[in-house]
C-alpha cells in the first residue's frame, strides 16, 4: 500500500510554490517563499565591506544566516537568542545556504562587498532549508539588480540559478518535496541543491531508519533533478514580474 | 514652523493600523499587527506548565519575548542568536510586554499554565514595542479562546484589554504614534500602556534632548489616552471577525 | 486605615540621605550614597578615549554600569559574573543611569573622553536605582572637577544637576522614597528623574496590581518633584564640603 | 595531465590504515585510528543513563563529540574550550558521527544507557571525520564487548559495521581517501558513510568549484563503495586481535 | 641599599589591620577587613541546602566567591559581569579562599547546609586575597554564631582559626604584607595560609623574576608565620567586641 | 604501617618517565611525556606576533593552554568546548604552566613572537600538570631550535631548564611523584617547579585534610628537589636524541 500524500499530491509533484518579491521594504532583496505551508522570509542585504579574512583580496563574499521564529513549529521551540547560542542544526543549515549561493557567484566580479542572506522561517512544514536556498537566490538576484541599477556593478556576478528540494523514500516510494508529516515518516531523507544548468552543488542524503540502496539513491536523485528544474523555472518567472 | 508628518497625517492621528488574526498556522494565537510600515508578528503559545518559581502556586504565568529580524531595519543589524546574547534594549522591551499583558490577566484564573507571547518584528518603522503590546493582547485573547473552546478554562482570565502607543514632542508639538523619522527628530519620547478602562499600566517618558516640562508631559498623556482608546476599539473590532 | 511607614516617616518625607565623597581612593569621583539602609557606591572614572561609535566625533561619552553585591539583599542572589551574564533588570537600570547622566552633560564640551559611572549596591533596601543616579551625579561632578583642576577642561560640561526618587501608591496613599517593604506593598511604583531646574528626564511608572488613574499619576509626579528638589539641595550641599 | 598523489598512491587506493585498540586505559573502548598522517583517538564511554529526552523509553542512546587539538593542523587553531564555543564545522561533524553510529545500533537492545563516542584529532591530514567514524565503530564494538562480558547485555545491539571514506574529483579524476593537499585541490568533495552490508547511511557531496555532473557523482559513489568495503574488512581484522 | 616601605613600616610589620563586624545588615556574617588601604567586604550567607554533588551526604559545604569592583584599582578594570566571565585570576582566588576556609570546618558537624563566603574588594592596594581569607573567617564565625543562637547547631563546626598573609623578597629583603607598590617591585611573592595552631593550609610561592633559593623560602615562611600569628590574635580580638 | 605504592615503587622514586620528541608532525616542538600512566602531549607553536598588550615592546611572549580529553580520566568528564567554558582548575593549571616556562625565557631575546604551549592530557593518572610543565619545556626547546636553525634567532632565549613534580604526605610518609590513587589518599599535596640550577619557580602546597607542619613542608621540598634534578637530567638526555 502506498503512502497517501496531503491534498492528493502525486509522488513527483512539488507543493504549491509561491515567490513574493519585495516582501519587506528596507532590504536590497526581500522575498517570501512558500513551499505549501512552509514560509521563509529571505532578505539580501548589501554591505560595502568584506569579513577580515577576505580584506584586500579584491573579491567579495556571500554568506547566510538562518533562524526560525519560536512558534514557526507545531510546538514552541526555545528562542536561540534567549538561549545564547545557535543550535548545531541551525549552523549546519546556514553553512549549507551560504555554500549553495556562493556556488553561483563569481566573487571577484562582485567586488569587495558582502551579500548577507537572512533566511527566517515564519512557518515550518518541512523543507525549510530547501525553500530558503531557493528563495535566497531570488533575493540575491534582486540585490544584484539594485547594485547594477546604481552603477556599482557593471555586470552581474551571478553565474547561474541555484535551487534546492528535498526528496525521500516513504514506504518504498520516492517522494518529491516532503512536508513535515512525510519527513517524519520517511526512511531516507535527501536534500539536493542544483544549478539551473543541472549541475549538482550539494547532495546530502541520510538514512533515517535502514540504510538505503544505490538504486534508491538513483531514483531520489532523478526525482530531485526534475523538481529543481521546475523550481528554477518558477524562480525565473518570479523575476519577470514588476 | 511645524514638523510635516508623512502622508499628511494630523498630529493626533494614528498610522493605518491593521490587525490580521490567524496569520500563521500552529500557534494558539497568531496576529500580524501593522502600525503603518511597522509590522510585528505576535504569537501566543500555551504551555501546560509554569516556570519553576511558580510551580505549585496554582497560578499561571504570562511572559513575552521580543526579537527583530536582522533586516527589519534600514541597515542590517546583527542577529542576536549569532552574537550569543540579547541586547539590553531587547530585554527591556520584552520585560515591558510581559508586565503589560500580566496587568490584564488574572493569573489564578489562568491555572498552572504559561502563555508565551513571541513578538517578532518583520519590518520596523518606529513604535515596534507599542505595536507588539497591542498585537500580543489580541493573540493572547485568541489563545484563551482556544482554551475555552477546549474546555480547559471555564471563564476567561483576561480582565480587560491592554494597548500601547508612543507619543512625542517634535519641534514643540505633541505627536501621536511616531514613525522612525519622527522618533529620530523628537525631543521627548514616551511610551504609554493603558487598559481598555483607561487606567495606566506603564508610562515611560524619556527626554532625548532637553528635559521636558510638566505641561508637555500632560499634553502627551492626553494624546496617548486618546490614541489608546482608538487602538482598543480596533482590537475589539478585530476580535469580531471570523 | 493608612499604611505605617518605618520610623514614623511622613508620607512625603525622604529617608535619611547621606552623601560621602571621596569614599574610595583611586577613582576621580567616589561617592557613597545612602537612602536610609540603601547604600550604593558610585565611582566616576575618566578614560581618555571614547567607544568606537563615537571616535572622531570630537564629543565625549558618559556611560554607567550597575551591580549588586550578592548579599546586598535579604537573601543571597547569584553573582552575575559567575552566572556569566547580567540580568535584564541590571541592564535596564544601567541604561537608565547612563541616559539620566547624559541628559545633564554637554558631550561636546566634555571632549573625546569617557566618564564611566560604576554604581555598586553594597546594601539594598529599595530605591537602589534612584540612589545610584543621585550619587552618580555627585561622583561625575567630582571627576569633572579633577579634569578642570588638571587643566584638561576649561569649563564644566555639566549643564545642571540630576537626581531621582521613587514614589508609589500604597493603600491609596502616595508615598515618597519607598523602602523595600513599602515597595513590595505598593500598587503603583514610579521612578522619576529630574534636573535641578525641575525638568523631567525620565518618568517610569508601572502598575504593580491594578492600573492607576491619571489623578494618582499627577499626585505621584507632584510628590516626586518635591523630593527631587530636596535631593538636589543635598547634592549641592555635599559639593560644598572639603 | 594527471594529479600526482603523495607516495605514488593509485587513484583508487586507501592510505595506510592502522587501527590500534586499547590505546588508552580507562575507556570501555579506545582506538587510535590512522589514515596515513591523520590520527584520531576514538574512545567509547558507557554511562548507565540516557539524556532527559530518552528517559523512561527503555531505549538507549549513542552520541558523539569531536575535537581537534590546537596544533593537530599545519598552523595552530584556537582552542574551542578557550574561545567558549564549538565551531559550526565541529558541530556538523559530531552530529554526523552520532547519526552514522546510531544507524547500526539497535537502541532498544542497548537498554537505557548511553555510549559516548569522543573523537579527538591528534594529527590532521584530511579525512578526519571519515577516520573518526571508522574508528568510533571499533571503539563502540569494544565497549559493547565489555558490556557483554560483564553480563549487562545478553546480545550485541550492533546490527552491522559502519565505516566512512572521502572521495573527490581532482583535475577530472576520481580519487579515493583524500589527504589535505588533495582535498585543497579538489573540485568536488564527498563524504560517504556505508554499512558492512553496503547500504548507504550518509552521502554528503559538495561542489567546491564548478557544479558536478551525475556521471561524476556516480563514479565517486562507486569508488567510495569499494573503499568502504576495504575499511570494513580492516575493522573486522582489527577486532580479531588480542 | 634597602627598599623603603610606605609610612616607615618595618620589614616584619603588618599594615594597620581593621576588622569591622556587622558592616552590612542582611548577611549572617558581614565583615569589612582593611589591610592598610586594601578594603574587602566579606559576607557569610547560610543556605539550608548543599550543592548537588553533596546531597544526601549529611555533610555541609563551605564555598567562596571573589570579586573586585571595577574601580577598586588604580585604573578601571572591566566588570566581569559585563564581560560575561570571571577571569582565571578571579577563579584561582575564590578557589583558594574556599579551600582555606574548608580546612578549618568540620563539614559533617555543619550539617547539610552551605556557607557562601562573598569577598568583594572595595579598594585594592595589594594583598586582597589574604585580606579576604582573614576576613572571611570572621564572617563565617559570625554566621556560625547565628546558627548556634538559633539552635540550628549544637556545637560549632569551626575547628580552628585561619588567616593569610603575603610575603615577598624585595631587593634581597624579606618583607611582610606587601602593598601594591611593594608587590610590583618584588622578586618572589608568596601567599601563606595558616591555622591558629600554626599549621600550614596553603603555601603558594612564585618567582616573579629570578628563581628563589631555599634559604629565601625559609625566611619568607618564618616571616609569614609570625604575621599570621598576629592576624589570628586580631581576629580573636575582633570577635570579642559587641 | 606504611602505604604501599603501586609496582613496589620506593617513596623517593619517580614513576617511569618517557619523553618522545617529534610525536606529531606539524608543531615546531611536539613531545609526548609519560609519567607512568599519565600521558600528556605537549606542542610548542611559534607565532610571529605577540598579544596586544605586548605589541611594540620588542619582547616576545610564552603562553600555555591545558586540556584534558573527556575520557582521559577514570570516568568521562564533560568536554569543556561543549560546555562553553574552561573550568577554574583548567585555567589555574594553564596559568601555572605559562608562568613556569616564562621563568626560564629571556623574552627580549625571543623577539616579538609568541610560543604557544598546548598541553593536552591523553591519559590521566595523577601529576598531569607537573608532566605538562616538564614536557612543555622540551617542546619549547625544540621550537627554539627550529628558530635557531632557520636563522630567526641568533642565540637561544632559554636561560635554564625547568621541570616540575608533585610530592605529598601519605599516611605520614613523604612520597615523590604521586599517582592518582596516592593523590586521593594524601593529606598534603604539593606541586613544585624548579629550574635546572635548583632555584624555585613555584611552590604550591595544599593541606587536603589536616594542616601540615613546617617539618613536613621541609621534607617535601627536599624530596621534590631531588626528583626535579632527575627530571632535568631526563629532559637533557631526551634532547640528545636524534
Amino acid at each position: 500500500m502506498t503512502f497517501e500524500r496531503s491534498g492528493q499530491r502525486a509522488a513527483d509533484q512539488l507543493r504549491a510554490v509561491r515567490i513574493t518579491r519585495g516582501y519587506t521594504l528596507h532590504a536590497e532583496g526581500s522575498v517570501l517563499i512558500e513551499f505549501g505551508h512552509t514560509r521563509v522570509l529571505c532578505t539580501a542585504s548589501v554591505e560595502e565591506k568584506v569579513p577580515p579574512h577576505r580584506r584586500g583580496s579584491g573579491a567579495g563574499w556571500v554568506t547566510a544566516e538562518y533562524g526560525m521564529l519560536p512558534r514557526a513549529t507545531h510546538t514552541r521551540s526555545d528562542r536561540e537568542a534567549a538561549r545564547g547560542k545557535q543550535s548545531g542544526r541551525t549552523q549546519e543549515i546556514q553553512r549549507l545556504i551560504g555554500r549553495s549561493l556562493r556556488a553561483v557567484f563569481d566573487l571577484t566580479a562582485l567586488g569587495e562587498r558582502t551579500i548577507h542572506l537572512d533566511c527566517d522561517v515564519l512557518q515550518a512544514d518541512g523543507g525549510t532549508r530547501t525553500a530558503a536556498i531557493t528563495g535566497a537566490w531570488v533575493a540575491a538576484h534582486d540585490a544584484v539588480s539594485t547594485l547594477l541599477a546604481a552603477g556599482k556593478l557593471a555586470a552581474s556576478p551571478i553565474t547561474d540559478a541555484v535551487a534546492a528540494v528535498s526528496v525521500g523514500m516513504v514506504q518504498g516510494e520516492p517522494l518529491l518535496d516532503l512536508d513535515y508529516r512525510e519527513d517524519a515518516a520517511c526512511d531516507t531523507d535527501m536534500n539536493v541543491v542544483m544549478t539551473g544548468a543541472g549541475g549538482f552543488v550539494e547532495v546530502q542524503g541520510t538514512a533515517e531508519g535502514a540504510a538505503f540502496a544505490r538504486s534508491e539513491l538513483d531514483a531520489l536523485l532523478n526525482l530531485a533533478g526534475q523538481g529543481i528544474a521546475e523550481l528554477v523555472a518558477l524562480q525565473r518567472q518570479a523575476l519577470l514580474e514588476k
